[in-house]
């Protein structure tokens, strides 16, 4: 099995955001501050951009005396694709001594300037979304230790945050566990992973198998989620990441403000029960005994009170903890997982 | 989007077959024999082989002598790899001026002999399974023009030959119909297509979307199933499948004498009422009035009052024409498509 070797990160890192509009394409960047805030320092905007990362603006003279030694793309538009209008302030910062890392389908020297660059400086190009070269088509062997993953009812409502927290809890409360990265932000967050969205299909659910291996029987590892199986594009991701990693817990995630899925305003959110049900069909083809161990919501925008409603209710209709892990925590969860096992 | 141009074969073919013992390991040379007998004059095996498509036995001289203008590699072992045993054979192939033909992931120049033999004799090196460079994501639009999909309970149940003999039925009624390939045999078959189980998989279904473009309302694009939804280690090649292609109609492929899953015995076949549920769910996210028009069953090896008395009962079970398209002909399936549309 390839090695989960990580992509060589040099921090602090100067977050590049162009003109990103909607804080949804900026994960990457708001992942990265919210997770590796000591990682970060300063973000770099152009005019028309409306994103706030709440870092200080720099231009790349200024992160480099403030101690950058990497760009990082922090936008991640549809599909992958690099800007070409990113071009001359990448070739820059690589000129000035950084290192430029990028999450995007397509390679950095794709873009003339940058390889140019890169040869001039002695700057690296870092490819985070490059899955191992040999991958193993999936075996379908139950593996040792256990596992949990975070599904949701679209792409972009706290799969990865949930994940995170999660792992963090459960090494807060003394369980021995592992966060596996399946995502280019998640890749940035953790420094290891694979990213499986660019794995080829045939081989998706073997290298969800090689990235949650064998291990002890009460470790836990704490997989980020990708896609939804509701998602007209991004289904078969998921579908794969599932069988592969058999998880044992999984954990709904969802957010209730939205009603159709994000860019795809024809494709209405999933009711969650059906969501439930669908998700283990799925899950129970590799791990018979795979069920849902909490729910997760992003209630941003709610007061305490409605916050505190929705949850109770959510809770009681699922008969499941139900959390919102920005704003409570996801102890309610994990005080479950951390019981010595039955 | 990107054209569906196919890769530039030279027929006629010499058909290599290793040392292949599992005639399901040699379906690329078998569909190429049963399709496009006219192009394949004979087979090259090794000593210890034991799969036998019917064409006279034949070294390299032999072959050129009759005409063959490319060697295709002819099985296709789990995970698409080259064997480094063939590298001798095919290196003296394209040194006696084949071309040769391989619809494995690894493109041949990863076999250092192939490269240097085929820059000395100028014969080439065709790699089928390769997906075009740009695809895009999917956008789940719906379409013009009607699509039939096959789809099965395991992988190697009929799916490719089902799909090819309803085209070829639906053009002999007189119906505009196009087959669209997915895999490596039906591109090789038909000389055009994606390989989907290659695509990186955040692209899966939007390749799909490419394969079955717009078309005339009464059209019929016949698409090549590939794997299965029940499948650990393919699932999700299927379901990019079926959210990108849309289909109107599915016929559903079983092979009755199997239990478990090819090659993974821990894996039941499922029942084929939850395995059509499944199905339609699945096909139902991008095209509501997704339906099941037909059932296909491989029937070898059963003597033709069984295996009458089995198809009876399962068109009783299913509400569905069932047929076996090899042993009886699919025009049970294909009558009612050829009806002017309601």
């Amino acid at each position: 099995l390839p090695e989960l070797v990580g992509p060589e990160l040099r921090p602090p890192y100067l977050l590049f955001l162009g003109d990103a509009t909607n804080p949804l394409d900026a994960k990457t960047a708001l992942g990265l501050v919210h997770w590796r805030p000591e990682d970060c320092v300063g973000q770099l905007r152009f005019a028309n951009a409306r994103v706030d990362t709440g870092l200080p603006d720099m231009d790349i003279g200024q992160a480099r005396r403030s101690g950058a030694r990497s760009l990082v793309i922090g936008v991640a538009p549809t599909g992958g694709a690099l800007n070409p209008d990113w071009e001359t302030t990448l070739a820059n910062a690589l000129d000035a001594g950084l290192d430029v890392v990028s999450g995007m389908h397509a390679p950095l020297a794709s873009l003339p300037k940058l390889g140019n660059a890169a040869y001039r400086s002695g700057s690296r190009l870092v490819d985070v979304r490059r899955p191992p070269d040999e991958l193993p088509v999936a075996s379908g062997r139950r593996r040792s230790g256990r596992r949990l993953l975070t599904v949701g009812t679209d792409c972009c409502v706290g799969k990865k945050y949930t994940a995170l927290a999660l792992h963090r809890a459960l090494r807060r409360a003394g369980v021995n566990a592992t966060f596996r990265a399946t995502g280019q932000t998640g890749i940035m967050i953790s420094g290891a992973g694979i990213p499986l969205d660019a794995v080829p299909a045939d081989f998706l659910a073997g290298a969800a198998e090689c990235l949650t291996p064998d291990n002890e029987p009460d470790h836990w590892d704490v997989i980020e989620g990708q896609g939804s199986l509701f998602h007209p594009a991004y289904a078969a991701v998921t579908l794969g990441l599932i069988h592969g990693t058999q998880p044992d817990g999984l954990v709904l995630c969802h957010e209730p403000a939205r009603t159709v899925l994000d860019d795809f305003p024809n494709f209405p959110v999933p009711d969650l029960a059906i969501c439930m049900k669908r998700y283990l069909e799925a899950a129970r083809l590799t791990n018979p005994d795979a069920r849902f161990v909490g729910v997760s919501l992003n209630t941003a925008g709610l007061g305490a009170a409605e916050r505190e409603s929705l949850l109770e209710r959510t809770a009681a209709e699922t008969g499941l903890p139900c959390v919102d892990p920005i704003a409570a925590g996801v102890e309610p969860i994990t005080d479950r997982l951390a019981q010595p096992l039955p």
